[in-house]
C-alpha cells in the first residue's frame, strides 16, 4: 500500500494542464528554431563546487548521494543544477572544439533550488532559456535580438490565452556609470540594496543605502531617483544626464572626486546610455509597447555586465518576473578563453501555475484521441481495431471502447473524456457511422475517408472565456 | 574558470545528436496520441520509502539532501525515481478521483540509476512509457494493445534509420503453471535464474536451478527445455504441453506431487496458453514478423502477473533490451481500490546512444536555420533583420549573420552550420537573391514569396547511407 502525499514544491500537471504546458513549450520551441536557436539538453547534475561557485546560492543546491555509496566526499559530490545557465557554460567549454560560435541555443528543462516553496517559486520548476554566446567576442546587436525573440515568443503565447507581457530593461553600464558619476564606489551593496524596491519599499532602500552602502543622504536620493526611471525612448537618457548634472551642481566642489566633476559623464554611463536607446528604438519599431526601460531592475548579484532584463505577466505583476536575463561579459572562460554571452531564461512552470491557477487558458479536451471506435461485441473487437488503424493511418487520433458495454455507455465514456466523435463500425447492410456527441448529429462514414474538422484532430490550449 | 570534465553515465549530445533523439521523441509521441495515450510528466523525486518498496533497486536509488539541511532523517527523504512506473502508480493514485479509467497514458522523462556505467547503461536516461492502468480490473486485449502500440512506433522510426525490432513475449502464468506442473515451487528462484541465460549459458543455469533453487536434474532439464521454446504460432502452446506430458510420463508414478498428474495441466497454464495464442494470432496479423514468443523471457522480480515483453534490436542483440514491460495485476493500491495495469517502457537513451555511436541515423544539419540572412554593413542591419521577419512569419527558420563580414565568410559560417541557403538582400535597382550553397545555384528571390523545397525547412533525422 502506497502512502500518497502531493509533495509541496513540485508540482505536477493534470493531462488537461499538461496539454496547456506542451502548448507552451511548442510555441516557445516554434519560435526560437525560427530564430536559428540550436536545442541542447543537459545532464541534470553537475560537479557541487561547481554549483557552488556563485557562493548566495548554496543554500539552493540538492546534493546527491548514491544509498550505499562509503564515501560521500565533497569533492566528487553532484549536485542538482539550479538553473540552465551554469551548465550550458559547462557544456559550452566542454564542447567548444565541436560548437560553431556565436553559438546559439535553447534549452527547456527541469530545474531544483531547495528554497521554501511560495506562490509561483517551486523546488522543482521548468524554465526555457536562450542564450548566444561567442568565442572572445560578441556583437551588441545580440542585446536587443534576444529580448525581441522573447517577445515573439510571449506574442504568440496570446493565441493560447497568456496575457501580455511588459519586457522592463537596463543596462548596468548605466548603472555602474551613474553610481560612478556620483561619486558611489560601492556598487554591489547599492546594487543589493535597490533590488528590494518592490518588496520594501523607497524609504527602507534609502535606509539601507546610507547604513550599509554608506551612501550620503543626497547619493541615496539620487539613486532613488534613478532608479524611478522609466520610459520608452531617448528621454531616458536625457533623465539620467540631467539627474548626473544636478547632482554634481548641488554638491560643494570641494567634496567632489574626480570622477563627479559637472559635465564630465564616465565613458561607461555614455556606452550604456547609447546601448539603452539602441535598444529602446530597435523595440518601439520591432514590437511596439512591449520593452520599457525600467532602472530600478538591477537583477542582484548575477554577473552581468550589460544589458539586463526583467518581464512581468500585465495584470500579475505580483507573481514576479516570469522571463530575466542579461548579459555577461563572461559566461564561460577555461582560463585561455573567454566567452562573453547574453541570454534570457522563462521561469515556465511559474507561467503555466498562474494560467492554471486562474483558468486563463483551457485545453479543448485533456485526451488526445478525436474519436472512440465502438465496439458492438467482444467477438468483434478486431473490425473496431481495423477501423482505427484506418483513421490513425490518416493522422487521427483515436481510442476503442474498452468493453462491449451498451452503446450509451460507450459514448459516455468518450463523453467523460472530452472525445467529440463516436464511431459505429457497419455491417453488410450498413454503411459505418460517426456521431458528433456534441451536437447528437449521426452520419454515415467512410473510415478511408472521413476527416473531422481540424479543428478537432489534436487538443488544443484556448484562452478559456469568462 | 571551470574544471570540465565529463561524468561517466551522464550522456549529453551535440546538437545534432539532440535533433536525432528529438526525432526520435517526436515519432513516439506521435505514434501514442494517435493511440489515444494522454501525456503526463511526474517529479523527479519520491519519497525514498516508496522508491525502496522492491528491495532489489535499493541500490541505484539517488538520495536528495538540501546542502544547508540539518536533519536528513531518512523516513522525509527524497530519492530521484529510478523508472516511470513507480511515479505513475503514486499519481495513479493521488489523483484516482480526477481521471477516468482505463487511463492510457505516456510518459517520457530522465531517470536516475546509481549503477555501475556501462555501454547502453546510464546513471541518467531517458525513458518513453505508456501504460493502461483500470480501475478493479483490466481486459486482457490491452495486453495484446500495448506490445502492438510499440510495435507501430519503431515502425515509424523505420523512416529514420532505425533497424527492425523484434519483441519478444512469455506470460507469466504459463511460467507459473509449467513449474507447478513438473512439481517446482519456488518459482521465484527458477524465474531470477532462467533470466541469467542469455548472461552465463544453460549449463551454469542448469547448476544454479539445482544447487539455489532446489529442482531435480530432470525438472532443470524441463525447466531448460521450456526456456529455449520460441514460435509465432500455437505450435508454442503445443510444445508447453508437449514437454509436460513428456516430463510427467518420465517420473515414477510414487515422485509426483498432485499438481503434477499426466494430462493435468493447472488451469493457470491453460489460461496462460490461451493468452499467448490469442497475442501471437493478433500480432501475425497486425505486425507480421515484428513479435515472437519467447520462453526464457522472465522480467526478474518484477511484479507481473501475465504477459511479459522485451525488445531487440536486429543485430544489436547484445545491446540488450531497448523496450519491456509486462502486465501487473497490481500497479498501484491505496488498500481500497487496486489498479490493474499493463504498459512498455523504451530506453530512449540507451537507443539513441547507439544510433550516434554506430551513425546509423544522421541529421541533414544542426542548426534550425534554413537560411543565412547576410549582412552587408551594420548600418543596414535593419534591413537584414526585416526580411528574416518576413522569411520566419511564413515558417521559415533563419538567422542574420553575426557581423557584417566579407560575403564569403558569411556563407562560410551558412556552411559550417548545415544552412542550406544564403540570402543577399536587394538595393533599389536589384532585387534579393538566395544561393543554395550547396549547388551553388544564386537567383532572385522574394522573401514575401519563396520557398525552399519541404525537406529544406526543417533539420531531420534520416538512415545514414553507407
Amino acid at each position: 500500500m502506497v502512502k500518497i502525499a502531493a509533495l509541496s514544491g513540485f508540482p505536477e500537471w493534470l493531462p488537461q494542464g499538461r496539454v496547456i504546458e506542451r502548448a507552451v513549450i511548442d510555441t516557445l520551441e516554434r519560435t526560437f528554431a525560427l530564430h536559428g536557436f540550436c536545442e541542447i539538453e543537459t545532464r541534470a547534475v553537475e560537479p557541487l563546487d561547481q554549483l557552488l561557485r556563485k557562493g548566495e546560492t548554496s543554500k539552493e543546491v540538492y546534493v546527491l548521494r548514491r544509498l550505499q555509496e562509503q564515501d560521500s566526499s565533497r569533492d566528487k559530490a553532484l549536485g542538482l543544477h539550479f538553473d540552465l545557465t551554469v551548465p550550458f557554460a559547462r557544456y559550452v567549454l566542454e564542447n567548444a572544439g565541436r560548437l560553431t560560435f556565436p553559438f546559439k541555443r535553447y534549452q527547456i528543462q527541469k530545474v531544483w533550488r531547495g528554497e521554501r516553496p511560495q506562490d509561483g517559486r517551486f523546488r522543482e520548476f521548468a524554465q526555457a532559456d536562450i542564450d548566444v554566446v561567442g568565442a572572445g567576442s560578441l556583437p551588441f546587436h545580440y542585446e536587443v535580438e534576444l529580448p525581441l525573440v522573447m517577445a515573439e515568443a510571449f506574442s504568440a503565447l496570446r493565441a493560447l490565452g497568456v496575457p501580455p507581457v511588459k519586457i522592463l530593461v537596463s543596462n548596468r553600464k548605466v548603472m555602474e556609470g551613474f553610481t560612478t558619476a556620483i561619486g558611489i564606489t560601492d556598487l554591489e551593496t547599492v546594487l543589493r540594496t535597490v533590488d528590494k524596491l518592490d518588496k520594501i519599499g523607497p524609504d527602507k532602500v534609502r535606509d539601507l543605502l546610507i547604513s550599509e552602502g554608506g551612501t550620503t543622504p543626497e547619493q541615496a536620493d539620487a539613486c532613488l531617483a534613478f532608479a524611478s526611471i522609466r520610459g520608452h525612448d531617448d528621454s531616458v537618457a536625457t533623465r539620467v544626464l540631467e539627474l548626473v548634472d544636478q547632482y554634481q551642481g548641488d554638491q560643494p566642489s570641494t567634496d567632489r572626486p574626480d570622477t563627479a566633476q559637472p559635465g564630465v559623464h564616465p565613458d561607461l554611463l555614455a556606452e550604456g546610455l547609447a546601448e539603452l536607446s539602441a535598444m529602446l528604438t530597435a523595440a518601439t519599431e520591432r514590437a511596439p509597447g512591449v520593452m520599457e526601460a525600467d532602472l530600478k531592475i538591477a537583477r542582484g548579484l548575477d554577473y552581468y555586465t550589460g544589458s539586463v532584463y526583467e518581464t512581468v505577466l500585465v495584470g500579475h505583476e505580483r507573481l514576479g518576473s516570469i522571463c530575466s536575463g542579461g548579459r555577461y561579459d563572461t559566461l564561460a572562460s577555461d582560463g585561455k578563453n573567454t566567452y562573453p554571452g547574453v541570454g534570457l531564461s522563462i521561469g515556465v512552470s511559474r507561467l503555466v501555475s498562474r494560467l492554471l491557477a486562474d483558468s486563463l487558458v483551457t485545453a479543448t479536451r485533456a485526451n488526445p484521441a478525436a474519436v472512440l471506435v465502438a465496439v458492438s461485441n467482444e467477438e468483434n473487437r478486431a473490425e473496431s481495431n481495423s477501423i482505427a488503424t484506418q483513421l490513425r493511418a490518416r493522422g487521427i487520433p483515436c481510442d476503442v471502447a474498452p468493453t462491449a458495454a451498451k452503446f450509451g455507455k460507450q459514448i459516455q465514456f468518450a463523453d467523460r473524456r472530452g472525445i467529440p466523435y463516436v464511431w459505429f463500425h457497419g455491417t453488410q447492410d450498413q454503411p459505418s457511422q460517426v456521431k458528433d456527441i456534441r451536437t447528437g448529429d449521426q452520419v454515415d462514414a467512410d473510415p478511408a475517408t472521413w476527416n473531422p474538422p481540424a479543428d478537432d484532430i489534436h487538443p488544443r490550449a484556448v484562452p478559456a472565456t469568462a
